[in-house]
């Protein structure tokens, strides 16, 4: 059952899937839906081939730039970082932001081994040297990781002048109080305007 | 991004899989383990094109019988019916039971839309039926499901004069009776021996 067990073994790599979850997925895929299994192959190679790294912003892409960066109506003073393409699409979807992204894929993470080259900073302090860049905000996650990242872009950046901002933490729209943490209710308290 | 969006879409058919999921595995494959992304197109479509089911047991095999069906030591007088083979990997872990299988792969499931041809019940009756079958151990679940699937089983082969035996219910071995629900119980004192 060698070409089982390799799909297992496979499946097993994927994030979140351990033994027991890896047969059930094989088990469907050949019992139930061989076409999403085939669908699937040819899916992967094809990304594996043609999605690479946005030469300006790093995000995923099939061009060399990818289309928001192509994008001319946006204001080139304005750079914001994101950790992923995921929180890039949040804040576009608020409609309040203009200017371009820089996407680090991740954020940085020394217990797991991601340091700084990792995470493309070289590649983003590059791109906010560029002499167009006049603020960069820096929108990672407010996590332990998320917070050092900032930290440390704006510790990489700041010396050359760049104005290096973060977005606001504070009470989330539409929360009592009561139930807000109070670690944000004592920064919203620092932050309050 | 058409190429990693038929990944994600690919991925979504996965069983257990969403849209979070989905673009979590994806990203992880592309930013992180494009080599696992390859190693899992090529064990898909392996899969796909060798994993047949095994002529008399029904499982999954690369070959026209598989190795259990081809091994002349066990018992022929005895088929142990199993929804799954990770069922039957553990009757046979249990050292306890050496005569031959039928795995179904799968279980009778009306509102599922999973009916008696679905899971093989054709070919486990004719299987059954071979003349050597003196005694069908039916080790479905026991589930709903299990339980119909079951009584399926038996009804349609004890006609033929072929002896059905069930695996008894009772309380787990090393279970306090206290925290045992209450059916279990019950079916453990009607099959009291």
């Amino acid at each position: 059952m060698a070409a089982l067990e390799g799909l297992i073994e496979a499946l097993r790599r994927l994030p979140g899937v351990g033994q027991k979850s890896a047969q059930r997925m094989a088990y469907h895929l050949l019992q139930h839906d061989r076409e999403g299994a085939s669908n699937l192959a040819r899916s992967l190679a094809e990304a594996v081939a043609e999605v690479r790294h946005c030469q300006r912003c790093n995000t995923f892409t099939e061009d060399p730039v990818c289309a928001t960066c192509l994008d001319g109506a946006r204001d080139g003073a304005l750079l914001c970082v994101v950790e992923t393409q995921a929180d890039q699409a949040v804040l576009e979807r608020t409609g309040s932001y203009h200017g371009y992204y820089f996407v680090l894929m991740g954020k940085l993470s020394p217990l797991d081994g991601v340091g700084a080259r990792d995470i493309g900073l070289p590649a983003l302090i590059e791109r906010a040297l560029d002499g167009l860049v006049q603020e960069l905000v820096v929108a990672t996650g407010f996590t332990a990781e998320g917070e050092v990242t900032a930290q440390v872009i704006a510790q990489a950046l700041r010396p050359h002048g760049v104005k290096v901002t973060r977005l606001a933490r504070g009470v989330p729209v539409g929360s009592e109080l009561e139930y807000v943490d109070l670690g944000t209710i004592a920064h919203a308290y620092a932050d309050r305007r």
